[in-house]
């Protein structure tokens, strides 16, 4: 049952106006027409964009909006695939962009406390100058923000080793609907005081509460990486070198695979780059790894994953290339490039981040391929082989009629990774774009009690609404 | 304010026995007052125990504690030092121990299913010998259950590289009060659709729901491991040198320390077995790392960590020892023994797990010796220095009427503790014996939110009441 919500009248644009001076708020729909999507398909325009600089503007609009009755929805970069910053009830988008302040760093306490609104790649370039590391690399690293990466517990590469955003976040200050701030967790790295609301609070997408704080745990800088990239006969001959790498004992802190197609939209975009790339054309799967520690243990470590790979099952790897330094991130580009390069293949696609349990990624991935062939579409699949959690990617051409097909095939994903006991969403989120898939995953009794959480945080329903199980 | 709750009448003893017949339902006193305390100090007789076999004796347990508010206090083998499940409003104990089947082990999914009641410890050793790998180790680990491991978010020595608890658990099957079970998480190493329930129910310590089920993330067994026992002359001189090895950009899987009076108590301990032990009569403070990685890694790993600590500020160690394999055991046999012998000072001890940042460690370690010394009692201090997570050990002779000035003690050691931005439990918990304290920690707002959270869950506030915050 979908909430009515009042429209933004005079006399609070006039309240927010007073709350966020100058250029604070934007009512213009010219203006208002930037904060009306992300980076997925959907849009919808607010009433009004607002652009707090600190907690108290937070805690005075949240008592307004809890109050009035007004949705409100937190944005940052809104690099979200999902439109989980959409504004789809209209209200008060709140952009979190000129809260981007790192106010402490502590190399003694290996703590990090950020404003929401800081990038998180710079943030991890500022701590490894100074020997610190702050693991959790969403692909959308060097664009999106600390803030929206707890908001959606954001995964990533590096995941297999050190877990996702939500192992890293210590403690929060957190503005609830009425304007209460909740001061949660500490710089300790372990606390079990009390329930556990810091966790509860990454991942749950700006539908339960705003963060003004965040306080993060950081590492030492692991000393040295090495990346090995291998390409494979087909992708059971990948998935068996793989398990051979983890019965050596090795823990990588990346591993990433890609499918024949994927490595097809390579060869297309790598064509005409100097080295030799006909490997691109020639494997049916290809698995890149990463290993970080210290510099001799990285070394040794390496040659003893080349040696897993090649005594794999088969005739070994038919492409294998190992690289450490400034050569490194040579192999990562390819992995980087694989995003733009599907579009070589086919002007537009849906890219799903469904994740299976670990011994089913060769049936979800040729799960997928079957659906494609089915419905006559091209897919291709890559992601973090080592969580399961696969990037599948349904290729079509809207103009020649089959953007049908292409949500058929969606469809039919969701059902097969769910049969595999998988889930719609490893590091995305729900969001708009699967609220429609939600109760398969779901029961009832799950989400009912979700709903009442909710209900804790924010009864009136201002938070986000139009999203996940609601 | 203390709800009042019914006993336990005829007609619920009768329904108690049906549900779990033979010796599933004791009542007897005799019986029951094995039932009554834990590892810490309190005890109170519950008004029967029962001892559930599958998840619908829990179900319909709950069902009936629910409509006629009966306390529930969940307990498998109850080495809680906290007096989490100690039943202090009477009711029913519910212990887990015959709940104790690993379901399944999955080598391709890298995921463990079972029962709450299997023995951490055994369930690690039979995975080890299939090449996987569970982290979380608290000291307790060979007696204590992984549900009671789950519901206290239990911490241990791997936490520094690993994590606790919390980080591995993937999903989870809870009974709610009323009987409903919810299927929460997956087998998915990643899952991120709705809220996260299953991170808020790992270190609930029984006040929202009980497990029936836990599934739970595995790794590859790492190859080998090192570990490194250091003595100095004093606790700065070893805090500098743990901070060298962090500079070098290793991350050991554990890192302990030892004060001079936790020295004092070994010395005395190790005086008549054989080897050298002098150097603990000697060293103000000692440091304990474990390496854990390929094989060939943590033998070069173990070199850079001996050579930083040589290296370290001051003349180095005045003690040194490397070991891997068969040996190292021995060295972790000193770190085993601490507890058991500081009895050798005292004949009494409260033990506190407190934690503060990492950089306040040796604020708080000073700290706990002056309120020792103004008190006239001895402290003793050890734990996991990378974690920040103190073991403050009060000794006293109960005897001799120090019982008062311990109790002192406890209290300058939570302000200490409090004021140095740290927490009272870092991975204990809060329970009973640390309930007076609970608000100087959590402000009124997250108490609120905490309690009415509770009741989403628990209405009636049958599970485990008298702990926590409540």
């Amino acid at each position: 049952m979908q909430t009515l919500f009042p429209s933004l009248t005079a006399s609070g644009r006039r309240f927010l106006r007073g709350l966020f001076p100058g250029d604070g708020a934007l009512f213009a729909p010219e203006e208002l027409v930037g904060f009306s999507g992300d980076a997925g398909q959907e849009q919808a325009l607010p009433g009004a964009v607002v652009r707090p600089e600190q907690e108290e503007q937070i805690q005075d609009l949240l008592r307004w909006a809890h109050l009035e009755r007004i949705p409100v929805y937190a944005r940052a970069r809104a690099t979200n695939k999902v439109g989980q910053t959409v504004p789809v009830r209209g209200g008060v988008v709140v952009s979190f962009l000129r809260m981007d302040r790192v106010l402490d760093v502590d190399e003694q306490d290996f703590v990090a406390v950020v404003q929401p609104g800081v990038v998180t790649g710079a943030f991890q370039r500022g701590l490894e100058a100074r020997g610190l590391f702050y693991p959790p690399d969403p692909a959308s690293v060097n664009i999106s923000t600390l803030g929206g990466n707890v908001a959606t517990c954001a995964g990533g590469m590096r995941a297999l080793k050190y877990g996702v955003t939500r192992d890293h976040v210590l403690g929060m200050r957190a503005v609830l609907p009425g304007g209460e701030v909740l001061a949660l967790g500490s710089r300790c790295h372990k606390d079990v005081a009390g329930l556990d609301l810091t966790r509860l609070l990454a991942g749950s997408a700006g539908t339960l509460a705003l963060f003004s704080e965040l306080t993060l745990k950081l590492l030492p800088k692991p000393e040295a990486s090495v990346s090995v990239l291998a390409g494979f006969r087909d992708f059971s001959e990948a998935l068996q070198a793989a398990a051979q790498v983890f019965r050596a004992g090795l823990l990588p802190s990346a591993l990433e695979f890609m499918d024949r197609v994927t490595l097809e939209a390579l060869a297309v975009e790598y064509a005409e780059k100097p080295g030799d790339h006909d490997w691109l054309n020639r494997a049916g799967a290809a698995l890149l790894f990463r290993l970080d520690g210290s510099g001799v243990a990285v070394e040794t470590e390496g040659r003893t994953l080349e040696t897993a790979l090649r005594g794999s099952a088969g005739q070994g790897p038919l492409f294998l290339e190992r690289a450490s330094g400034v050569d490194e991130e040579g192999l990562w580009e390819v992995r980087r490039s694989i995003s733009p390069s599907l579009f070589h293949l086919a002007p537009d696609k849906s890219g799903e981040d469904v994740a299976v349990p670990r011994g089913r990624v060769l049936e979800a991935v040729q799960g997928l391929h079957a659906i494609g062939e089915r419905l006559g579409l091209r897919t291709a699949c890559f992601g973090h082989l080592g969580d399961g959690n696969l990037h599948a990617n349904i290729l079509y051409d809207r103009s020649k009629g089959q953007a049908e097909a292409a949500q058929q095939a969606k469809s039919a994903l969701f059902d097969l990774v769910l049969s595999l006991g998988g889930t719609l969403t490893g590091e995305h989120g729900i969001g708009l774009s699967k609220r429609a898939w939600m109760s398969r995953q779901l029961g009832p009794a799950e989400q009912d009690v979700m709903r009442r959480m909710k209900d804790v945080f924010d009864p009136h329903g201002i938070m986000n609404p139009g999203k996940e199980w609601e």
